[in-house]
C-alpha cells in the first residue's frame, strides 16, 4: 500500500508543469482557434457570407486600430472597456470595439451615400471574460448594414429576411425575431408620463424584461423616479405583443396615435410587417412592445433574434452587449450615427444587422460534442499510398498528376509510412479514397482505389486513374452531429 | 487675367477642408480596404487557399495580440517595431509581428508534434511606411507550414510546389523560385575562411547581392572584418547559379564535400531538385548560390520566388522583409524555433512559404488601372425592376422567389424608382439580368427577363422564371484587366 501510494506520488509529480523559460499562453480573454474550430468557424462564415452576397452585399475592411479620438464618446460608460495602445510617439491609438464606429467613420470619411456592406472582423473589449459561456476580449462581430435614403422599411425588411435566411440554413432550431420600434416606446413613455429626459432610463429598465419580471422592471423606474402611475401604465404597454392585429389595435388607440413618435413608428411597423408577410417571414417574427435594445443610437426599428430551443442558454442572458449571450442577432436603424461623424454634419440613414456569429460557434461546438459528431479539419479526397518500400517518387508521380487536376490529395512525408499508418491517417482524417500502388499495379499500369471507409479496392488504369476518382469527389461535410 | 486669377483662387479655397469637430482618417500606415479593393483580396484569398486546402492543409488562428515576453528577443534589431499595448492593468501585451513566432507558441503550448496548416492574417509593424510601393503598418501575411519529423525534402518540396501552383494561378506573369541551403552559405563561407561567428554577417550581405553588384557586397564584407582573399572566393561561389548539374558539380568539389555542412545540404538539395522534377516544377526552380534569405531562424533550404515580367518593381526591392517589395513569395526550413518555445525544449522541424499577398494585391490593382478593367464588387445576378409605379410589392414577391431559389438578386430600394435609374444602377454594378415586371406582365401571368448587356428581353412565363434565370446564370468573373 506504501508503493502505490508513493507511485501515485510520483505519477503526480510527473504531470507538474516544469519551469518555463517564459509564460506559454495567449493573453487573458483570448483564445487560440484550433483545426477543428476553425472548419466550424469556417462553415458559419460561410453560410452568413453566401446569404449577404445572395442579397447583393459588397464587403469592406477597416484598420483594426483606430486613433483613440474616433472612438470617444461613443460608447458611454463601456468606453473604459476599450484597448489603448501605448504612446510610442506618433498618434494615439485605441483598437477598434466594435465595427459600427469605424464603418460610419469610413462613410464619413470618404463621403458615402449609399452602400450595402458586410464587414466580419474582431472587435476588442476589455471586459471580464466569461470563456466558459463563450464570452472573450477579443470576438468577432458580423455585421450587415444597408445605408442611403431609401423609402420606409424596405430596407428594413430585407435585413429580418437576411437574420431569418442564415438562421433558417445554420440549423440552429426553433427561433423568433422580435420587432419593435424606439419610436414606438418613446410616444409610450410620452403618453404615461414619463419626463423626455428620462427616456433613455426608462428603455433601459424595459431592456430588462426578458429576464426580469415585471415588478423588478417597475422597481427600478420607480428608483429612477417615475411615478406608480406611469409605471403601471408603461407596465401595460410593454407587456403586449402580437402582430399585425396588434398594431392596428394601437394605431386605433386615440391616446397613442395622437403622440407623432407612435404614429410614426406604428406606421411603419404596420408597412414593415407587411412587407415580411411578401418576404415569408411572418410565422417567424413577433411585434413586441418590451423590446428595447441597449444602444443609444437607435431611432427606428429594432430587432433581436432568439432561440427557442434552447431554454437554458436564454435564461443565462447577461446585457451590455449588442448580442448577448441569449439573444443570437440583432439590429435597428439608426439614421444620426453617420452624420455625427461627417465634418457638415451631413446624414446617412442606416439600419443594419449584427450577427452573433461567436454564440453560434459555442452552439455548434457543444452539438458536435453531444452528438459525438466529427469535425473534418481538412477536405483531402485522396491519399496516396503504397504498401512498399521504395515508391515515394512513383507515389510523387501520381500525386502530381492529381493536384495538376485540382484534385485534393496527400501522402505521406516519410519515404516508407508502414501500409497500416497510411490507412490510420486516412480514417482518423476523414479522407474518403485512397490510391494505392505497388509493384504489382507498376508493372500493369494499373493503380488501385480503396474506398477509406468500405475498405472495397478496385483496380484501374493508370490512365484513368484521375477521371474515376473525379467522378467518386462527393462532398464530404466538414462536419456531422 | 485677373478675373481668371481671382476664379482659380476661389477654387482652390473650395476645395480646402473645413474645420472638423475631429480628424477623419485612419492611424498612420494603415488603410480601409474599399469594396473593389476587398474583391481583389478575396479573389486572390480564395486561389491561395484552395491551393492550400489542395494540398491537405489545416487552419488555425491566434489572437491578434500576445504576451510582450513572447515577442521577446525574437526579432533582434526590428523588436523596436513592434507596437506594445498601453498598460490598463493586467498583462505586457504586444501586437503580434509576424505569424511565425505565434505558430511557434501555439505548437510549444498544445505539444503539438505534426501539424500541416496556414493562417492567413494581419501582423503589425510600426516600420516606416511606403504606402505608394505597397507597404503598410498593418498588412496580411499569409503563411503555410509543414511540422513534423519527417523524411528529407519531402515537405520541403510540395512547398515549393504550392508557390508555383499558386504564382501560376494567379497569372501574375513569368517567375523564378531561387532555391539555396543556409547549410550550404555556411560551408562556402568557413571552406572560405571566414570565421564561425561572422557566418551571420556574411550571410547577410550576401542576402544584398540581388540589388547590389558584388563590390559593393565585398566592400561590406571587408567592413565586417573578412580578409580581401575570403571574400573574393566567397564571391567566386555565391554568384554561381544553375540546376542539378552545378549541385553535382558542387558534390564533386573536394573543398566543400569535406565540409560537413556543405555536404549535408548539397546533398539534401540534390534529393529537392530531383522531387521537384517529379512535381514538374524545375523549369521554375533555380539553384542560385547567392539567395541567402534575411532571417536568422533557416536551418535547411531556403528558397524565394520573384517575378520576371516587372522588372520595375523588382529594381525597388528593399530588404528587410520576410517578403520584400520585389520577392512575390519565400521561407525556408526553421527545425530549431519550436523547440526554443518548448518547456522541455522538444524540437520540432518546420518548412514553411509566406506567399506575399500585399504585393499581389497591388500588382492585380495596377493591372486592372493599366488595362481600365472593371471591377465587381457584388455578385449580384439579377436585379428585379418595374418601369411602373406602384408595383414595390409584387417586386417583392418576385424576389423572394429568386432569394428562397438561391438567386444572388437585388432590387431598389426606393418605391417607386426611374426605369432608367434601375438600369444604370446594373449597368454600373455590372449585374447582368433583370427581371422586368408591368401591369401587362402581371396580368399575363408573365415576367420580361433583359439581358442588361445586349438590352435583349424574352417574356416568360411566371412560373418557370427561376429555371430560366438559374440556366442563365453564367459566372460572372469579380474583375477583367
Amino acid at each position: 500500500e506504501e508503493v502505490a501510494k508513493l507511485l501515485a506520488l510520483k505519477a503526480q509529480i510527473g504531470t507538474e508543469p516544469v519551469a518555463q523559460k517564459f509564460t506559454l499562453k495567449t493573453p487573458k480573454g483570448t483564445r487560440d482557434y484550433d483545426p477543428k474550430q476553425m472548419a466550424i468557424r469556417e462553415t458559419v462564415f460561410d453560410t452568413v457570407v453566401r446569404c449577404f452576397k445572395r442579397h447583393g452585399a459588397s464587403t469592406i475592411d477597416t484598420p483594426v486600430f483606430e486613433l483613440k479620438e474616433t472612438l470617444t464618446n461613443k460608447y458611454g460608460e463601456d468606453s473604459k472597456l476599450i484597448y489603448d495602445l501605448k504612446d510610442q510617439g506618433g498618434e494615439m491609438l485605441s483598437l477598434r470595439y466594435d465595427l459600427t464606429v469605424p464603418f460610419a467613420r469610413y462613410m464619413a470619411m470618404n463621403n458615402i451615400q449609399t452602400i450595402k456592406r458586410y464587414h466580419i472582423a474582431k472587435v476588442y473589449r476589455r471586459d471580464n471574460p466569461a470563456m466558459t459561456r463563450g464570452r472573450y476580449r477579443e470576438f468577432y462581430q458580423c455585421d450587415f448594414d444597408i445605408a442611403g435614403h431609401y423609402d420606409p422599411m424596405i430596407p428594413d425588411a430585407e435585413c429580418l429576411r437576411i437574420v431569418s435566411e442564415i438562421l433558417s440554413e445554420l440549423k440552429l432550431g426553433d427561433f423568433v425575431i422580435k420587432v419593435n420600434d424606439r419610436r414606438i416606446l418613446d410616444g409610450i413613455f410620452a403618453v404615461c408620463g414619463c419626463p423626455d429626459d428620462k427616456f433613455r432610463q426608462a428603455c433601459s429598465a424595459v431592456d430588462k424584461l426578458d429576464k426580469l419580471p415585471w415588478s423588478d422592471v417597475k422597481a427600478e423606474m420607480l428608483e429612477k423616479g417615475l411615478t406608480e402611475e406611469s409605471c403601471d401604465k408603461i407596465g401595460s404597454y410593454v407587456q403586449m405583443a402580437g402582430g399585425l392585429q396588434l398594431v392596428e389595435k394601437l394605431l386605433s388607440n386615440e391616446e397613442l396615435n395622437q403622440n407623432k413618435l407612435a404614429l410614426a413608428g406604428l406606421t411603419d411597423m404596420k408597412v414593415l410587417l407587411q412587407y415580411l408577410d411578401l418576404f415569408q417571414v411572418t410565422n417567424r417574427v413577433q411585434f413586441d412592445l418590451s423590446l428595447a435594445r441597449g444602444l443609444d443610437y437607435y431611432t427606428g426599428p429594432i430587432f433581436e433574434a432568439i432561440l427557442l430551443g434552447n431554454q437554458d442558454a436564454n435564461k443565462e442572458r447577461v446585457k451590455g452587449e449588442t448580442v448577448g449571450v441569449g439573444s443570437i442577432a440583432g439590429g435597428g436603424r439608426y439614421d444620426g450615427l453617420v452624420g455625427s461623424f461627417h465634418p457638415k454634419g451631413k446624414s446617412v440613414p442606416c439600419v443594419g444587422v449584427s450577427i452573433g456569429v461567436e454564440r453560434i460557434f459555442s452552439i455548434i461546438e457543444a452539438n458536435i460534442k453531444k452528438e459525438k459528431g466529427k469535425t473534418r479539419t481538412n477536405d483531402t479526397q485522396v491519399f496516396v499510398a503504397s504498401p512498399q518500400k521504395g515508391f515515394v517518387e512513383e507515389k510523387m508521380k501520381i500525386i502530381n498528376e492529381l493536384w495538376n487536376a485540382n484534385i485534393k490529395a496527400e501522402m505521406s512525408y516519410k519515404k516508407n509510412p508502414k501500409m497500416l499508418n497510411q490507412m490510420q491517417h486516412c480514417e482518423e482524417s476523414g479522407i474518403p479514397l485512397a490510391v494505392i500502388v505497388a509493384s504489382g499495379e507498376l508493372d500493369a499500369g494499373t493503380v488501385k482505389i480503396r474506398s477509406v471507409g468500405s475498405r472495397e479496392e478496385r483496380t484501374v488504369d493508370r490512365s484513368k486513374m484521375v477521371d474515376e476518382l473525379k467522378g467518386n469527389q462527393n462532398n464530404i461535410p466538414m462536419f456531422s452531429c
